[in-house]
């Protein structure tokens, strides 16, 4: 039996990762101590470093003299030489923001009108118009872009590029990272919002170096994503961390995927303004928290619901994944932080007991910018991993 | 900044454990061809292969002929060489297994009777006191055992051998590999029972070489363990997948944990005895099976509850997951086999669509030997882990 070429792709990827890691926490630092830490030959250390220079990663900078007067040549990253493009899409907006390789967006846009949602081509189309026009106007260097990376909420197979089904988008089977790869001629991927988010804010968001961060995402729909070691956990087919139709309650109300007592029939912002409805026509959440403000009872009940139905939720990931973050993000509680308090009160009630003390509850601190950054670093991980 | 001393310890274990794994997959393997697939330096190749061969896990083999005229010493395993011994231990029982490299039992004892459970001091004492006699008994050398590998039911603090809670055991904060390494003087590690399980079944059981398999425990209590990769997932504090006290009714029945609609108040094997009692006294599952085999319409309906919550909990798990198999075990399923199919109708009822298909559901194939094996198999792992 001999190894097989998967394992044999496996350890490059695992090698190359390493020595980019270790220059990016160690630089500068010269090839010789990288292969004394990695244990690599100095030839494959070599390769493994053209090749990042060539990708523009990685910088060759001044000659520091080591050890008995001789002189080594050091590295160090060159974060401004190397942009990918994020792009968060949804149901009514596009937004597009070029990244550089310590997560700063240099330039954006947001698009809310020009939007042919029920044809996938033509969107494809003008958001590829719309990034071409970021970038020239910009000015920015076409080479030094390296990847564009597009969250969007549904079920993607990253691997294949495709929108596999979004109900928000009301799109199935749509390779959507062809369409935008047919126009701009840069490698693009495309994976689920919350996952990409969640990448972005274990790099660049207030859990920058957590081992195991969760983000649990509630507003139109509500999912969670586990990003470990800053990977993030796709499961068999990318669609770990679902748990917006997980079974709350066996004899509960019908969800729209047919089953009963799905958890977003509980949270999810559509379903809080339906149960609102039964009071009084109400279009938004805004206008309930203003009726809870006013101490209106039905509002007061909603809200204090949505916020068991949250603690519970974050409760019992707590009890799957164990891990050291929790984020709450989405919507429905980034735009009402209120909420972070009587959630945190409440989980008290449901966390059992050797819980207690294992993890952080914080908040998103890339808000909105979140999938963009995130989606433009899933871009670059993609780039790495694939194409040296 | 330099590079921490823990990413060099970790990067030290993972090219140990890629030589060990690249000789178990293509035995026999010369030192240059492993560094030829790692990239390693022949420096490093050797260092590896020499700790090794010292624990005697790997042994040189025959002189092969390789490319023009030179001939290279080959690597090869020694199965026998190196042994480790399992333990389970439970309220009412200790089962000891002596565990060669291949994972087969090559010795095994179990006791039922002398054992002092308020004493985990005078435990550790019979417990290792066994262990000698079964390695007296089958006149084993004694230096090749390189470990001893302890399950339990409870919260286990692995790092530091401690017995953290075992309400099985009614013990707290109990060091029983320390107690146990006092006696035999073989490095011991201790870990949760279901993780252990969910370890010798991805090595040795129906999922070998599965990229990520879910144990699911249904027996006193409910747990769930994911192995990633042959790793076990153990979140912040080696407590991730203890669903048990996931909350399924926020204003369910009370657990003993004292928190209000666990999981385990639906499922656990004591709470459904509990229900059955209040038809008729019963003390144990058996007796609820053998009147549902006689149609009584009370034993009926709560198997056929029970199904339905083990259903759920598969397809929760699966949503948090997402993984390519579920592991069904537990005395529970394990004594009552004739549930899998009843709970593989149910599972339908609840599973996402998207989930369809992406999961081999299938039950435990080393059963009563899981802990057994899972446990020698963890203490391999971690002698090759901090040992070397």
């Amino acid at each position: 039996m001999d190894i097989s070429k998967h394992d044999q792709e496996f350890i490059k990827k695992k090698n190359k990762n390493m020595v980019l890691d270790i220059i990016k926490s160690s630089r500068p630092i010269s090839r010789a101590k990288i292969a004394k830490l990695t244990s690599m030959s100095a030839t494959s250390v070599g390769r493994i470093v053209n090749d990042l220079c060539q990708i523009g990663l990685v910088k060759e900078t001044e000659q520091y003299s080591s050890g008995v007067g001789r002189k080594a040549t050091m590295l160090d990253i060159d974060a401004g030489s190397v942009l990918t493009i994020g792009v968060e899409m949804d149901k009514g907006v596009i937004k597009i923001g070029i990244v550089d390789f310590d997560g700063h967006i240099i330039a954006e846009n947001k698009l809310t009108k020009l939007y042919h949602l029920d044809d996938p081509v033509k969107v494809a189309r003008e958001l590829s118009e719309y990034i071409q026009e970021l970038i020239d106007h910009n000015e920015i260097v076409i080479s030094k872009i390296i990847g564009i990376g597009i969250g969007v909420p549904g079920i993607i197979d990253m691997d294949k590029g495709t929108i596999v089904f979004s109900s928000q988008l009301g799109w199935e089977n749509v390779n959507f990272a062809a369409l935008v790869e047919s126009h701009l001629h840069i490698p693009t991927v495309i994976d689920n919002d919350l996952k990409v988010k969640a990448l972005g804010e274990t790099y660049y968001g207030f859990v920058k170096g957590s081992k195991r961060a969760v983000l649990l995402g509630f507003g139109s729909g509500v999912g969670s994503a586990l990003v470990i070691d800053g990977t993030v956990y796709r499961g068999e087919s990318n669609i770990a961390g679902e748990i917006g139709h997980s079974t709350v309650d066996p004899n509960g109300m019908l969800c729209e995927c047919g089953k009963r007592g799905c958890l977003q029939t509980y949270i999810a912002d559509f379903t809080i303004i339906q149960e609102a409805n039964k009071v009084k026509p109400i279009t938004s959440i805004k206008e309930i928290f203003d009726s809870a403000h006013n101490n209106e009872t039905w509002a007061v009940q909603i809200i204090d619901r949505a916020c068991t139905y949250i603690a519970i939720t974050v409760s019992n990931v707590v009890c799957m994944y164990n891990p050291d973050t929790i984020i709450l993000g989405g919507h429905l509680i980034e735009q009402h932080v209120e909420m972070l308090e009587t959630v945190k009160q409440k989980i008290n009630q449901f966390i059992w007991g050797p819980f207690n003390g294992t993890y952080k509850l914080v908040s998103s601190k890339l808000q909105s910018n979140a999938v963009i950054i995130g989606a433009a670093t899933l871009a670059l991980q993609q780039r790495l991993d694939h194409e040296m």
